[in-house]
């Protein structure tokens, strides 16, 4: 099981927390790359820092939409949302070459991610904008980074179409519903607490479950766990899921 | 001698002219990328474009300034600058791998071009960011296309610094000044038209001198001759120019 | 009946066609807020031409999308798009008041008007945001501008509510559903040639009523017509309305 | 003497700290208009906190510069430079007006602001963008917040011509140069500690100079005093020099 986070997500004079510290306790960053946050030099920190610390680029592109940081949904033709995806992995790929780093997989962000997930159309855009650049590349295929649910074989199934890996992930520190989806942020108690992360992560890494805001037990089978930076006590969850690792 | 021409600068709903007339007439494509022009989807259109006529694709970065279209100078920090134009080589260059594509050469657009010209520290920032590409690059490195003036040889010994090969780049369609540099597009006939382009043209490619302004006869050993795609007649001034050669 | 049309809806270097042209045919000017199109010095533009030719004045909020032209729908949260509408509202009414003109209406553009048409509650936050403005002005309150349907009972209702007064349009230069919608653009014929459009302005003018795609006649009693200035023949389509007024 | 700071810097998910905290110590709140912070819903945040404090707000354009803060130089056409800030100044006024508070003042941001008190060319243009303002406006006329100089008298001849009524500003929290500039924050101790600030508002207040890096003595005669809300302990500051006052 790795552990995953969203980083070089500040902007020009405004900055997310935490961007270095938790790059000593994950094996995955997911880098901004422009469109929902991440301005070149703050991509190139984020890059050094992975570098730096052995840390696996992924690209984190997103929705066009920095005031609402990608966490709107936006209705884009499918051939602009294509260009906009191998625009923003490009970019981070020809810049992650300056430090020789290769960028080895793909996370949408936010409104993107979701959308992904719950719309077999801009699911099909986003594997076919990935599946364009593995074909036109001569290294290794870059890898879809999906939610882990009770779907995983279907995904599995129509990314096999576009001769596209998958990691799968769960989220150690959201609450579940009964459905497999992440409770709603505006939801009290949707973000969990340390403690209650840790638990979650345990019993993801040990038994490949969740138990849902219900309390129903889901299967989600997973290879990585996502830990979000701008969690309260995002650095000390990482560093206890990492001792449990 | 070769003819480049900016392209893809439209963006969205708005259209630059002639993008597809011209391309049949050209040797090099300047290719806009994102920050002054050229979204995504404008990006790839230009690149198709370029790789069905066989025209060489140079990345055409800017300032970050749509509503300037690029034309404003901005006093940016050399670390942001270098960072800026290594995110808009890497995103047309992964672009256009995936039409089978290599970028060969950088163009800075605008008021970038005309600082690097006459500001020591910002020609530095240019050359410095595309000869860190070309360090972490195994292809052919990336050529700088800078403007063709009396001070040829100096440049090229700053270049050499860089190991970054240059083209230098005339003008047929401005009207030059006694100092070697493009009459401001606010003076009247600083715009040549169609035959007066063409004059410019042929003496520039027989004897490797233009007539100023005020009549003097500079020196300007080009490699490349530049028409502008949004000059009235800038497809016709091509063609004869091409016919010329 | 009035004859209305989206304006200023240049940018920067990038000009929209027919901008003044068709300034001396309509009796109502809706004008671009800087969000989809229309830069600052665009608008004091086309405030300049609506204050020479005679011409109310509305303004032409949109969801914040200069690369998508206002066209791709947002799922942005109430009170954000209220303060945006609020934002784009404040800054054309300021910026009139330069030229002693008076903005009088408001008509959303793009995919935030076809929103406020399908969806309640984006109806109920644009009314909202405009109401605001009216209670806080001794002037006239503004106007909102909606499409005319066999609905115009229920809106009348709702804006009732808001003490908002609505301007119903209807569209000369596009084929009408049998819903009452606008087709969409990708479909043939969606975009009616000069003289179809000119014989449903004079249906609607006459009868108010639209002969639908399926041939079916609708009752669309209407304020106002919009012609689209980018449209083929816009400004002959509006001469010859006018003519027929 | 009055205390001033600028506000309303968030934008989007990203958060300037301090932004409530310091309206309570505060006569005067600059608030951001959208160009180089200050999103919509941000603007009017500030607006309800500086309406429930009894703040008097300014408006405080800058450069279109997000990425950049608005603290780099931008070549911009005076007319265009013109608009954009009679486009801003409007936006926050219309808001303004929802609350019931007038916008009273105009400050610039950052670059702007550096470049209005040492280009003459600048200056003009932002005197007569307010004046354009305060001549189509029936309310009492917007003044212009400048900084408190040895050239004080010049600067209010430069105004009367546009009947433009002036605040000057001293900083409290940075170092000046022996001309009367501040010195750039890059420099060692070019922004006070809270006690050094403290000495050198006392200093201001009481007998109108500050002691510069060199040691000499400068008369600086003020109306308002500069409190940076990201300096360290910036609310400490302004509780401090409120006690003083």
């Amino acid at each position: 099981m790795k552990l995953n986070c969203d980083l070089g997500e500040s902007f020009g004079a405004w900055s997310m927390p935490v961007e270095s510290a938790i790059m000593a306790e994950i094996d995955q960053a997911n880098i901004a790359c422009g469109f929902h946050a991440g301005d070149p030099l703050v991509m190139k920190q984020a890059l050094f820092l992975a570098k730096t610390h052995g840390v696996a680029v992924g690209a984190h592109p997103a929705y066009p939409d920095l005031q609402g940081f990608g966490r709107r949904s936006m209705a884009i033709a499918s051939d602009e949302l294509n260009a906009m995806l191998q625009y923003q992995v490009s970019a981070l790929s020809g810049m992650a070459a300056l430090y020789g780093v290769n960028v080895t997989y793909v996370k949408p962000h936010g409104a993107l991610y979701n959308d992904m997930m719950k719309n077999a159309e801009v699911r099909r855009t986003v594997m076919q904008s990935i599946a364009e650049i593995n074909a036109s590349s001569t290294g290794a295929p870059l890898t879809l980074m999906v939610q882990a649910t009770a779907q995983n074989a279907a995904l599995k199934e129509e990314a096999k179409g576009w001769e596209l890996p998958l990691y799968f992930e769960a989220f150690s520190d959201r609450r579940y519903t009964d459905e497999g989806l992440l409770q709603s942020r505006g939801i009290e108690g949707a973000v969990l607490d340390e403690d209650d992360a840790l638990m979650q992560a345990e019993q993801l890494i040990e038994s490949g479950t969740v138990t849902t805001a219900s309390g129903k037990t889901l299967t989600v089978e997973a290879d990585s766990l996502c830990v979000h930076g701008d969690t309260q006590g995002a650095v000390s969850i990482a560093q206890r899921i990492r001792s449990f690792l």
